[in-house]
């Protein structure tokens, strides 16, 4: 039986890797509509290639360029949010939810909204909107199928399980590229030394989130809403190979744990085989060959962020919002050159000790304080960076 | 709702277990049979401590001394492989198969054959009649719960999986005190320096096998009967600190792997509880402060039992009963300093090489072939150790 499913960002590296499995499975999936932010020439040869009905550019100003490049195709062209939002709740079953960022966060609740099977692949949808979006599913029916790679990992993991089952979540990190760092290496580090990760290769925000493990922090505030347990009964351990994807322990002392070579391809092809399991081209796990895993406790002294990251969590509310929009205004400006690589934390501790905003109740909610905090957080660093 | 169980092998290390968690979780389970060899005493009193209300005792020897024991219990008394076999169809839904060795078999059979839930502890059972004891569990509706802590693990990595979307069985093994000894230093193992296992504390017998490698070959054949799947999909991967305990690849290239502390009762729990999980006070697993894992490819060179039993698996048929008769008898003459460590091997190369038997038809069939092998092999190494 094919299985239609919509790509919320088909042209980014999920949305690749999606159409890579999907182009290998042609008799299982049809792709029914497909989005870009901005590159209509990917989107519109993506069109080619599936035969999708629907193409949507996100930034309106591409619109004109799209409807050309699909005429001549049974593609319809369409553009901004609205666009994407009827590309989310159209005939697809399953939705890939791939947008970059908070411009990713409507299509998603209205994916949500619909009771769709929706294979997250957007961050900010738990960080920003994990109460709002986990109720909504609770509502409709959806499913959220997590694609981040340690999320799904505990997905895999549970499968099965009672939740009462279950004593702790654990998160594996990699530890970045200043694990073994000094304090001192840490605050004169540079953008150059912050994107270089060990072992998956990122965009340049994302690396620095892994520097600075900020990214472990955000992804411990999307286990929580993913997972429904509190804060302290997930736990994050540093494992520098990336081999184990996280785990699950149980409450007769069990762990279970999903491991892999670092190929997105085995988590996304687990959220479009889902409860069944497809196969793969990905290289097959060598643990001989790898023959050595190491595990640590991360150190919050030299990564504040994790903290600042489970105080977020705790505090809940529009705190996590907060958390999510400095960090990204911070890492913006390291990037930049502008702040230090430890001024990145100190920001977005300043911006989540001055910040007094309810908690959200909608995504305008979430979209304002993000907007706001963003605002702030740049003020705030023209203040003390003048 | 109270679970009725039978303990078979009740006073053995896995019995003792089983009873600690029973005892901790008294609402939820009701013992109605308990067995043991020889040692009515402990059966006696672990009959106060149940309320069990049939107690057996395998040599019929020791009958009287267990009926005095019990007078003024309201437990019967019985003896003997007729009375084991009642203890294992009597009211109990779960049967905890315990007992060692092929003593073990008829009383196992008979639960199976009765549609029983069997947890099995007794390697026997699946080793000597794999074929049979799968064959009348599809026959019965049995459910077979793997107890060992590798087939467990692969039991918990499999849950609510299809048999299509695995794709490999990957066993765990210690590596047993020989691990990194060279092929002289083994040639030379005394008793005392095989019965020294790093990690789990065992009987001699089964200290040899892990030895010698032997105990991973017969459960490479154990997880063929139990999982289904070929000997050229079930690899085993030397993994000397014995926490990762087993794992499960599947189709995708995901691995799920189960990882504990070295605590019998977490797979025994597993087993009591299944499909539900409870609580053990087994000690939770601190992968940072273990911090480290390793991985080796085995060396068949230095370990040939493991290709001999793979060759068992391979041949079927009697080969297996052949593989185990034959490797019990030599380890017992390598406790006894009869012959030296390398000629266990060797005795069991020339037991399967020379043995021409049928595939058994029941489990008197594996009895004789058993009992035929073992004097054969004795006789052997009296020609060569004369």
């Amino acid at each position: 039986m094919t299985r239609k499913i919509a790509i919320l960002g088909a042209t980014g590296s999920i949305g690749k890797s999606t159409l890579d499995l999907v182009e290998r499975n042609r008799d299982r999936f049809a792709v029914t509509s497909v989005t870009a932010a901005t590159n209509v020439e990917a989107l519109a040869d993506i069109v080619r290639r599936t035969g999708a009905r629907l193409a949507v550019v996100a930034d309106e100003s591409r619109y004109t360029d799209l409807a050309e490049l699909l005429v001549g195709t049974n593609c319809r062209a369409a553009a901004g949010e609205g666009a994407l939002v009827e590309a989310s709740v159209g005939e697809a079953e399953l939705v890939i939810a791939a947008i970059v960022g908070c411009a990713g966060l409507r299509p998603v609740m209205a994916a949500v909204d619909a009771g769709r099977t929706v294979a997250l692949a957007n961050k900010e949808a738990l960080v920003t909107a994990g109460a709002l979006m986990t109720d909504a599913a609770r509502a409709s029916g959806a499913t959220l199928l997590p694609v981040d790679s340690e999320h799904n990992a505990i997905f895999q993991c549970l499968a099965g399980s009672r939740v009462k089952d279950v004593s702790r979540l654990v998160l594996t990190a990699s530890g970045g590229p200043f694990r073994s760092a000094s304090a001192d290496a840490i605050g004169a580090a540079t953008p150059a030394q912050a994107v270089a990760h060990p072992n998956w290769s990122m965009g340049a925000k994302i690396s620095v989130d892994s520097a600075t493990m900020m990214n472990k922090g955000l992804e411990l505030i999307e286990a929580h809403y993913l997972f429904g347990l509190p804060s302290d009964r997930i736990d994050i351990l540093v494992h520098p190979q990336s081999v184990v994807h996280s785990m699950v322990e149980f409450v007769d002392g069990s762990v279970l744990a999903q491991l892999g070579s670092a190929d997105m391809r085995i988590p996304i092809a687990y959220a479009l085989a889902w409860p069944e399991r497809m196969a793969t081209p990905a290289r097959r796990l060598d643990l001989a060959a790898i023959a050595r895993l190491d595990f640590e406790a991360p150190d919050l002294d030299r990564f504040p962020a994790l903290r600042l990251a489970r105080e977020a969590l705790e505090a809940g509310g529009a705190a996590p919002i907060v958390l999510n929009a400095a960090n990204e205004v911070a890492v913006a400006s390291f990037l930049a050159a502008r702040i230090s690589f430890l001024e990145i934390a100190r920001v977005v501790h300043e911006a989540l000790i001055s910040a007094d905003y309810d908690a959200p109740r909608s995504i305008s909610d979430v979209l304002e304080i993000d907007r706001v905090t963003r605002k702030r957080a740049e003020a705030m660093m023209k203040a003390s960076c003048p």
